[in-house]
């Protein structure tokens, strides 16, 4: 039995248009994202806090994505005392409600309260201007 | 002429798995983030604002993305008064630096700053730790 080279760079055409576009569509799709600013308390391990954030987000299915990251720049004026930023996304706004209303995440919130000097949380349906390259 | 089915086949499946790892390694790779948390001055049209943060973006090539919410959960004692968000991604934290020093960027700059009420500003490698499904 044998193909024709026609009909196999039609496939294989075919299938690069659904992987790119679907890319993109991950992207550009209504994503809802929940950040947060912190500043720890002084004698808070961070990396416990992290580690308490891995187990939560491994556990709620609506995450889709979770990313934090420790200030670099130190500009102090510009950073007001906020070390660390959380940033989770979510596939849309019902997702992030479950993700508010799920008892792990009710629970964790405690813990993390406590660990907190000072906050600023946002939440927001992502507009894109420029999306990724994909 | 024509193609044995089995070589149409581990072709295909070598495409899949560049494109999967390829889909991966863009998140995970060391990814820098610009994050501006922000109360705009009452007067201001923040439409203008985003139109000239589209036209920066747009000019300078070392931005990797930019998207930007408004927040809608209006938690006050959370929010702490800020109300957009503003994230700007980068391949490295050299083109992080070039951006911050792009004559167009130190431009903008000026205006943005006349702009605000109050800023938080967090420049951080990124850890991700759920990336998105790819």
């Amino acid at each position: 039995m044998c193909v024709t080279p026609h009909i196999v760079y039609i496939y294989i055409h075919i299938l690069l248009v659904v992987v790119v576009i679907g890319g993109r569509l991950w992207w550009q799709m209504a994503e809802f994202v929940h950040l947060v600013v912190v500043k720890f308390k002084e004698e808070v391990v961070v990396e416990d806090v992290i580690k308490g954030l891995e187990k939560l987000v491994s556990e709620v299915d609506s995450v889709k994505s979770f990313v934090w990251g420790k200030d670099i720049e130190s500009m102090e004026m510009l950073r007001q005392g906020f070390t660390h930023a959380l940033v989770m996304t979510f596939s849309s706004k019902d997702d992030f409600n479950a993700f508010q209303a799920h008892p792990n995440h009710v629970e964790f919130s405690t813990t993390f309260s406590a660990a907190i000097d000072k906050i600023v949380l946002l939440d927001f349906p992502v507009v894109t201007v420029k999306p990724p390259p994909t």
